[in-house]
């Protein structure tokens, strides 16, 4: 052991002994006010907050503002220059002689929605209690009413329940808990959610730069993602980066029958899955000139903490119904420090019932490139346009003409949705180290350090526009579907997600 | 010029005097009659008629024996042994001293539809005329009532307006004008409306086995598929084989967020661009095992007739924006006589604005598979389940179990619609020159003769149950959008073809 690590181990321990005591009034103040909690994180939930939805998108926004109104926190609404965006929702308590100001960060927009996809009796938000997941024959608690106990181990159902409302509502009522059961705040608190965080952030970056006094901090902690498979609680120190790179393969102009132009009208479909095929080997390796290049390699801090993380692949598999993962036997957690080339979908004209004996006018895909320290969002999507090119397409941002048609045999339409980069924290920052034992203490299972989160956020905007450090710590359960049909978040996991919240608003 | 062709053509010169005002008289009372025959059959047309909607199928079905009624014919329905089966509508004029016995074939069921990707304003089952095509900006003919002049120019849009209630329409009015023009029938007709054509016509043959003796017959006419692309009448010889094939390609058990999951979690939407892309080469020929050893090669005859389709490539790639069509260099007409491996449709979650950061739970394609003389329905199946096989994949007829998904690293469901065989008429039959004959004298531009149809339908019955000859006269246009979104069919087209259905009525 350590002498720097055995110093770490008695600093929680000290640190444990109030903890204990604080997480224990946390909870007891939580038990009385649960269902108060859940009706009003349920009505939360029933408004629409698909990020492209501007008009419910700002509902959300009211709505939260509300929320800290009745907490005793004064919100107001954080625009951009640029007219019409959607605001972030700010609030701020100030505590004399706090020596440190943090601020807890989550967003209140979700992915889109196909409710058609959501299993029967699940809607996006008609958010009801379900006994466990829709897959694994969850059954919708038909019997809940306001008032009556909540199973800590059913899941609340809904668009935004896990992804990431939960940050919202674990948040407002860890500061709740703290000032109702009189426990005394020690650092100027900051309140900020986001409303386009899964449209990627597009005007974060100008109103942070609009408030940049404003949002002047320590620390921002970021309410978002998911616990460790294992249970566990994590503290995350950095994200992928992300981008969406959408294609669209031309075929006829018109859908043609497939026995009178078979053979002789170029299928898009094929054109599509003969494209997409050729992106990545036998291997799961992406075979796109220069895809991995730019890989910054993981220090050796970054490695011993992955070398730690709870090794989960058999549980998964199982869980997940996968005899053999991707990845050429490379470890899970090594895996998600690697850049992804993902497809999230793709179509042309119709399977199933619906399919007709046509060729397809257009293929559709839309891939999802994560990055990692060391790639840039653009010089990405430069690399898979030289590959696209490489294989023969003249590449457009708009619909063909008919000129088009005519000259270029192989036409492909490309756009991007509004990417970032990855964000790393150095682990050993000291008040990063705070947050681990802030965490640490409400649990006795040893809590996992994460060098960076598969998932993504546009945290590099935190560095680049407010020089602020960032440290991510997610409450929800990692089975949440986030992100797709029949999201949930399990009650236990709100709960203990305002106890870790409280714990970490005390770092002194 | 051969012997024989100049025989031929005296044949159908003498022919060709009485036609002519044959033609006239019944052109003229189609004349008369326009709003009457148009408001009929917009009725028809608003009935559904996707092959799978047993209700509504039936709708269709009493509305062709009131159809016949209403021109004296005596109507009924032909159910096979099985119960519950479409009918098929039957009915038969008896014309003393005839000598030969024609049976005029059409099907009254559609493919199915996905009214959101048709045109605006424009819905499956409420027939509309449009203007021109909606691809070519054509626009709804919204001030047109019953009894107002109507433009043959137009088109009338829905479901089956082409393919193949036009069948239906044209036959029953081209004997309505014969017998309402006075002009003496010389053959007994009898009419058989299908209405499983669009499934694979799986009762077919049980019906043909029950009511042997009723079908007899000296020549089944098709009217179905279209004229030529030049816009000429055709006679067809042969129709290509068909059969369906849908796979599903399993991934994780739940959708998974595409950052905490990917490059670990295998996708199937990349594993089914990969095995579908391995079926062809860069050439577009298939590359599956045995897939053209069946092939029956084309005689001199046919070869011959081939040579003198006129080519409309030209033409067609221009309409249809392809600057390079399939088939590496091979004639349009020649491509048609091969086997093919379509793509009908592909899908994996979401694209476009409904697409989230996930990894898809399985990927679905349906492949339509042509056939031609020589090919098998089941064999030719066999070799694309052998390829897919030998790409390491374990093949299932259900939904993956638990057990299935542990033990096999790449699970797919393989399922097959109810396919059917190719079929030819020898094109130097005697009754198939009389029908040439006939068709030619409805215009004085040469008619083509294909030795296949593109299309498929289900003719080897016709062979294999009644031992019966067959050839297909189609009569709507070639852009009609058959099997998709938009279909129409040109109202000259329908007029056109009382005119060659009545031609063919009169062969003695």
């Amino acid at each position: 052991m350590s002498v720097k690590y055995s110093l770490f181990l008695a600093f929680v321990i000290t640190f444990s002994a109030n903890a204990q005591s604080t997480q224990q009034r946390v909870r007891e103040y939580r038990q009385t006010q649960e269902t108060a909690l859940m009706d009003e994180y349920r009505e939360f939930l029933s408004i629409p907050n698909v990020s492209s939805d501007s008009v419910d998108i700002r509902k959300n926004a009211a709505f939260i503002l509300q929320m800290m109104k009745k907490r005793g926190i004064s919100g107001t609404l954080l625009n951009g220059p640029t007219p019409g965006t959607t605001p972030a929702v700010f609030g701020e308590v100030r505590v004399p002689g706090a020596k440190k100001t943090l601020v807890f960060y989550a967003h209140y927009d979700g992915q889109p929605v196909n409710p058609k996809q959501w299993a029967e009796g699940l809607q996006p938000f008609v958010p009801v209690f379900i006994t466990a997941p829709a897959e694994q024959g969850g059954k919708i608690v038909t019997t809940y009413k306001s008032g009556d106990p909540i199973d800590p181990a059913w899941r609340l159902s809904g668009r935004g329940s896990a992804d990431d409302k939960a940050g919202v509502m674990t948040i407002l009522n860890a500061y709740d808990a703290l000032v109702k059961s009189k426990i005394a705040l020690t650092s100027n608190l900051k309140f900020f959610f986001e409303g386009e965080e899964e449209v990627g952030s597009t005007h974060l970056g100008e109103i942070f730069d609009k408030h940049r006094d404003k949002l002047a901090s320590d620390l921002w902690i970021i309410a978002d993602g998911p616990r460790h498979i294992s249970g566990k609680r994590v503290v995350q120190f950095g994200v992928r980066g992300d981008v969406n790179v959408n294609l669209t393969v031309y075929g006829p102009k018109r859908p043609l029958h497939s026995g009178n132009y078979g053979n002789w009208a170029p299928n898009p479909a094929m054109r599509l899955v003969k494209l997409l095929a050729s992106m990545k080997d036998d291997n799961d390796q992406v075979i796109i000139k220069g895809f991995y290049d730019d890989v910054v390699p993981l220090t050796a801090s970054e490695k011993q903490a992955l070398a730690k993380v709870p090794n989960m692949e058999a549980a998964l598999k199982k869980e997940l119904g996968i005899a053999q993962p991707d990845g050429n036997g490379m470890p899970f957690v090594e895996l998600l420090m690697r850049p992804t080339l993902n497809i999230n979908g793709i179509q042309s004209a119709n399977v199933g019932a619906m399919a007709g004996n046509i060729i397809p006018t257009k293929a559709e895909a839309v891939l999802d490139l994560r990055l990692v320290r060391g790639n840039d969002a653009t010089r990405q999507i430069g690399r898979v346009t030289d590959h696209i090119r490489a294989q023969g397409y003249h590449v457009l941002d708009h619909e063909p003409t008919d000129a088009e048609r005519q000259q270029y045999p192989k036409l492909i339409k490309i756009s991007t949705g509004h990417g970032y980069n990855a964000q790393r924290t150095p682990m050993d920052l000291p008040i990063a180290q705070e947050v681990i034992a802030a965490v640490q203490t409400t649990s006795p299972d040893p809590i996992v350090l994460s060098p960076s989160s598969g998932g993504s956020l546009p945290l590099y905007l935190f560095d680049k526009v407010l020089s602020a450090n960032v440290v991510s710590v997610p409450v929800v359960n990692y089975d949440n579907n986030q992100h797709a049909e029949n999201e949930n978040v399990k009650v236990q996991y709100l709960w203990d997600g305002i106890e870790i919240m409280a714990a970490i608003m005390l770092i002194k």
